[in-house]
């Protein structure tokens, strides 16, 4: 059986939402894998405590010490050893556990998973991906969105193999289609940087180790043009965190109009109601919670990263999504196709 | 009285809009400025005849040649010498006219600018930005939106310095607040260039060229929390162009949640038909046609440039911006503040 370690001191809305997320996951899953929940036991224990965890496959592990969202990633983990992100990675490491879940500070995530766990032989960089919203079935990555800002064209091209194994394998695509983020279409658009990516990318297609699409724009990420877009770090983070305030930008924009349309008689209450919840509806492709949270590609490991903001609905889908990495082997077939070269 | 040339070969729906936008221009403005249409007599002057321009400030000019929407724009600037575009800039180059406007090849434009009017003295590389949808009152915009694919910090500093002269003269923002699009608001963040660029706008702050408010990140930009956003060309034009798409992604997930509620019978047309109204209204803050288009900052001269879809409402809205420009003396005041240096 498996055995998934969570932070329960990750995420703006720990311990709690961690902990309610946990025992839905293994409500829901019918106890198929193990849990580790690790953290401070003062914060942790009273809050398990009101949840009737004896017949849940739950153990709880203390740590002392905690990284916040404000600790500096590099100094926290050689500080901060004691802490439930550390600590919890070292079981993984020692092979007590097949993977590590949290929704904490992502920077110092990624630094201890690095650290840790180490790379998959053959990654010259890990990277860290993002969920888009698309008009049509399938779906959408973007990578890299922060782990990287200064890239050089051969860690685009490796983002992309990686995220086409990562898609192939751990998401069933069976042609996951690759783009290159840059100002046009047109071959030989863009910076030195992206004209040589693109060249190496073409080279990529032709060894048959993803799909090369060509230079994609902006505009064709919502289209879904490409299931994988690759820009540097600086980029992907900027259109990630731009996506992210759209909804709450427009629900306000809505709110105002409704307002006064029901302040001046113009529509009923009833009416509003149910156009309130046609908007809604309208962001449910931008609801990201479904996948909970994305691994680190390239750690070798399962070390998988949430939103801070995650809620206990989250935290549970970042439980299935390590339990997938595992049965799908995505990092067994990274280091296959990595090796390969 | 000012003169301005207008481009009737710009845009994807010349030169019928374009006519029609100058027409309205001198109509509603009162024959305010003279305007000089330029492009081929045998696409231009049947439409021309089906308005009565006897009473308008209006004289058309013959340009044999045509800059499309696909031509290289270094090629095209040296090889169609008789278009409407470079033809028209001469004529500014020539003070027979005070700026010239078009919604074409928008990089012809910008090498057939820099070719004929040259550079305000003191300016590294002239630039282009746009306008962002914002909650608040004001407005907010990105700068560079693609003209500058490979930025120095120093290009950044400049850029921010342009468009606070812009805004202030150009706007009335007494005080124009700049922000350095990153991946996150510490100083010390990003790639070598943005904590170079960081140093510098605080430099230009402490100079009172600008107001340097820090990093912001891509949920700052809708907030509104900076007027300024400096970034370089790929992520401004990235921005640009996702943010462009958005409108139509939700529209489309609108209609189809619209649709799904009336055929079921849970929505009246009545109220389709309002709720229609309400979701496009929320979309007003997207307008950019009120701004009709954007002047190549830096450019020795008034050159605005309009996105090829601009409908005869932005064409319009484009020539009063060239207006505004001239009478604003915004160059003027770039050539002050740059040579002060």
């Amino acid at each position: 059986m498996l055995t998934i370690v969570v932070d329960a001191m990750g995420g703006d809305h720990a311990p709690a939402c961690v902990i309610e997320g946990t025992v839905q996951a293994l409500q829901e899953s019918g106890n198929r894998f193990k849990i580790v929940l690790i953290g401070q036991s003062d914060k942790v224990e009273p809050l398990l405590a009101a949840h009737d965890i004896s017949t849940l496959n739950l153990t709880f592990l203390h740590a002392p010490e905690v990284v916040t969202m404000d600790d500096i990633p590099a100094i926290a983990v050689k500080t901060k050893q004691e802490s439930s992100l550390v600590n919890g990675l070292q079981l993984c490491k020692a092979k007590q556990a097949d993977a590590f879940v949290s929704a904490g500070n992502t920077g110092a995530q990624m630094a201890a998973s690095l650290f840790v766990l180490g790379r998959i032989p053959g990654v010259l960089r890990p990277t860290i991906y993002a969920y888009f919203p698309r008009l049509e079935e399938g779906l959408t990555n973007i990578v890299d969105v922060g782990a990287n800002v200064d890239c050089k064209p051969e860690h685009l091209v490796q983002f992309a193999e990686m995220l086409t194994i990562y898609q192939r394998y751990g998401a069933g695509i069976e042609q996951p289609l690759t783009g290159l983020l840059n100002i046009g279409e047109e071959e030989g658009k863009g910076s030195e940087m992206l004209k040589q990516a693109y060249r190496l990318l073409k080279e990529a297609d032709q060894a048959g180790k993803i799909t090369f699409l060509g230079n994609i724009e902006g505009h064709d990420i919502l289209k879904g043009k490409a299931s994988i877009v690759v820009c540097d770090g600086l980029v992907g983070n900027t259109i990630l965190k731009f996506g992210e305030s759209i909804p709450e930008f427009l629900g306000t924009l809505f709110k105002r109009s409704l307002d006064t349309l029901v302040t001046s008689g113009k529509m009923d209450k009833e009416t509003a109601t149910l156009t309130t919840g046609l908007f809604r509806g309208m962001f449910e492709p931008f609801d990201v919670e479904k996948f909970g949270g994305v691994p680190f590609l390239g750690v070798d490991g399962i070390s998988i990263v949430g939103h801070g903001r995650s809620s206990s609905r989250a935290i549970k889908n970042m439980i299935y999504m390590a339990e997938h990495m595992i049965e799908k082997r995505v990092n067994e077939h990274i280091a296959e196709v990595l090796f390969e070269k």
